[in-house]
């Protein structure tokens, strides 16, 4: 460990052999730097990296992750720190390797449709790369401006086009990975479905544990030739869910279909101030339809009838940028509103089957009643994925602690309707002690098996995903044994 | 090992302990009736296993399982015997579990679009099973009126529509699990991108080497409200091969693009006798398009327009079912035609680079005139997805190992120029040795490793997916022991 190294006097050969990889203006040590990397998104874990590394290259990433497994260092990888679940929270003695400086763009090929990238380049710039080209990159989560491509593999995010175009798993080729043990892999390639086991899959969405991906081969597509936006206010929750069902149902496949409740919309109307969201609305439904330019029309014409069926109020279409942009701007804003309305907020990030979203939204407000807390809910409705904003006082004491018992409510709500603890935000240190409400011991003793193929030293993002006695009160983790008897015979 | 069961006169109280799991009409051991299993849809490579077993539920096949786990008996799952790369070819001294009486439907879940089945379902099944409900599963592999649901998840299976679709893996989402040691596991569920490892992934085409699928939760979609079918005839292979690239450039997504050569053609019309398809082309293309009436409207136009562009001679559309069908018929006799133009044929399966369809093709030829043999071209042509048909006599002593080494060179090239040894039938006996041409060995070591997690004692489908000194020459399977070492420790 790096505390013993400190203690043992090797502390300056340590920082030194760290340096020689990386180069000096690779390494971070003052303290009052280390601070920015003490937490990701989820501000409430903190823990303060012993160093942060900023390599370049794959050989870079290798020669640390060498270094690290020859010394028993545990380490954490981080992208843009905007995860929001603690997937990148530092490891007490442990370092922190910052992709920031691996973000360049390694090769484009448009007859393909595909991009080779550094894990640290941001999302968005994807899409920036291709699109004079006419191309896009489909995910789109909310912090796609910021976020970078290695946390969005980590985590396998989301984002509000995902109901049509899958999530950043279904957009990853290929991948250079390092291992915990300093080898080199690559998974997947550039044409889909490669032969053997697909630790492509595997690795997307395991949050860090299993080792860094340091070369990413991302799938791109074709700009759509039409793009139209719909905003319908309802004057009931239930009514906006039916619409969001009988659209579905109707075998229309919109790009992304939001749903906003009446708190959300007048905290953002409060905060943004836009006059297109009507302040007395149960909820409103936006739906983004986009395809060829007679698709477009055909199911926009569809989805109007759908949603006055249902009785809608007023329904308004946008079909040039600006006017899309207008009413995507109250949802883009709906969690900085929140921010706004209230002192602090708690987003919790859960999924449903569709089908459940009017009961479980009256739960909600049953549970929202039953604390005395408001919960605002904002979500992608197509998908099923909940966001519901929990509005408290960090000042007041024990607030904290009611909001996360809340919010774990709310996760059990999901669980107990065949959904699940997490949509798009990832487990990370914040969600660990949920996973066996979703998962079985002998599920989750497998994915532990799994982990150690990868991560034998246990030194990639300790504390993560599983569950642990000391965050749960259970003995989960204890190791059975018996396999590894087995597994000692070869 | 069976074997050493029935030297050790145990034979007769080790029949009856599988026979009291799943009834004596579930365990077929007579040598005439073992027969039939002693290969799947590649006949070159034979086995007789010791003993079929049919178990009808999770829980017998887990008991057997159990069983197996504790005599050491090694065993291979089969479905319908379809495979085209010997995944199901028994183990001597083995068993074999086959799912042929776990044939139900389980659960219908019409409005979250999803059907739970048992894994000896055949494929076309499912469609029927909701096709009244406006409803279809969307993977079709050619033999879906025949194969298993369960052996389209180990081998992830494609077909014709996966170019719009996808494969098996994206329409899986969940799976009840047997793993080697008899335990149960559920992976995935029924929302898509649950949190942990992406075991659902990892399991989808490992070919049975990890476990044994009980239950399998898919996908279905809304049948499309419009489908045509475009077959346009060029005179190089080259135009047809820019004609799928330039329609995937313009953004069209069809839901298949099939490419047929001149000897295809011919074979085809040999022996059905369509007259739909021109003789003296050098290749016919087969588009379908399908989605919304309007959409289908305007592909239709566009496509045409590009095959005008490239030269072709003669374009026919067909809307209605029964010109479809027409104009599909000849393509899905094809693999069936060369077996009657020819004594014998060995189809190959390999995936390249779309772009590099016209230089790969040209390659092929000059393979077929160099070694003298005729090699028929039919293939997934949206996808990459070869299936060159090579022509050969068995009765001539010589010519099978001939064949096999032109289907090597085959997949050689595929992966030269960034392709991959297998689309869709999977790597099991056939292809084993060409694994280390794709991987390196520390890719295989990860994946051996991963192996042994679920698999431990090598009992699942051993033989199949990683190379062997026996088959390869190489002694690729060496064990590096080191990081058993580490795992130890824990």
């Amino acid at each position: 460990m790096v505390a013993r190294y400190k203690k043992q006097g090797n502390w300056n050969f340590f920082l030194k052999t760290f340096g020689d990889v990386v180069g000096e203006d690779g390494v971070i040590r003052r303290k009052d730097e280390l601070l920015t990397y003490e937490c990701d998104g989820l501000s409430s874990y903190r823990q303060r990296p012993e160093l942060v590394l900023l390599p370049r290259t794959t050989e870079e990433v290798a020669e640390i992750l060498r270094l690290c497994d020859l010394y028993q260092i545990p380490w954490v990888a981080r992208g843009a720190g905007t995860g929001l679940s603690g997937g990148a929270l530092p490891v007490e003695n442990g370092i922190l390797i910052v992709t920031a400086r691996m973000n360049k763009i390694i090769n484009i090929d448009l007859e393909n449709q595909q991009i080779v990238v550094q894990p640290g380049i941001i999302n968005n710039w994807v899409t920036q790369a291709v699109s004079g080209a006419g191309f896009y990159y489909a995910p789109d989560p909310s912090s796609q401006i910021i976020c970078s491509i290695g946390g969005n593999v980590a985590e396998n995010s989301g984002g509000v086009h995902c109901l049509k175009y899958g999530v950043t798993t279904n957009h990853v080729l290929g991948l250079k990975l390092v291992i915990p043990d300093g080898k080199i892999l690559d998974v997947g390639g550039s044409v889909p479905e490669m032969p053997g086991y697909d630790l492509t899959g595997l690795f997307v969405g395991s949050e860090g544990t299993l080792g860094i991906a340091t070369e990413i081969t991302l799938r791109i597509l074709k700009k759509p030739e039409s793009v139209c936006v719909i905003l319908a206010d309802f004057t009931s929750m239930e009514a906006a869910a039916t619409t969001v069902a009988d659209i579905i149902g109707a075998g229309i496949i919109p790009a992304g279909m939001e749903i906003m409740d009446n708190l959300s919309i007048n905290a953002v109307e409060d905060v943004v101030a836009l006059g297109c969201y009507p302040r007395d609305a149960a909820a409103i439904l936006l739906v983004e339809i986009d395809g060829l330019e007679v698709e477009v029309k055909t199911s926009k014409h569809r989805v109007n009838e759908l949603c006055k069926k249902n009785g809608a109020r007023n329904i308004t279409t946008a079909n040039d940028a600006e006017t899309r942009m207008k009413l995507w701007k109250g949802r883009k804003a709906a969690f900085a509103a929140a921010g706004k309305v209230s002192p602090d907020y708690f987003v919790q990030d859960g999924v449903i089957p569709r089908t459940k979203l009017s009961s479980v939204l009256k739960e909600i407000e049953e549970l929202s009643q039953k604390y005395g807390y408001r919960i605002a809910n904002v979500f992608h409705a197509g998908d099923g994925n909940l966001h519901p904003l929990i509005l408290y006082d960090n000042s007041v004491p024990g607030a904290f602690e009611t909001v996360e018992e809340i919010g774990g409510e709310i996760l059990k709500l999901c669980v107990k309707v065949g959904g699940s603890i997490s949509g798009e935000h990832g487990i990370g240190a914040d969600k660990k002690c949920y996973m066996p409400d979703m998962f079985t011991e002998t599920d989750l003793e497998t994915m532990r098996f799994v982990n150690e193929v990868f991560n034998p030293l246990r030194l990639a993002n300790p504390g993560k995903i599983f569950p642990t006695p000391r965050m749960c009160g259970e003995a989960a983790n204890r190791q059975s044994g018996e396999r590894f008897r087995i597994i000692e015979r070869f």
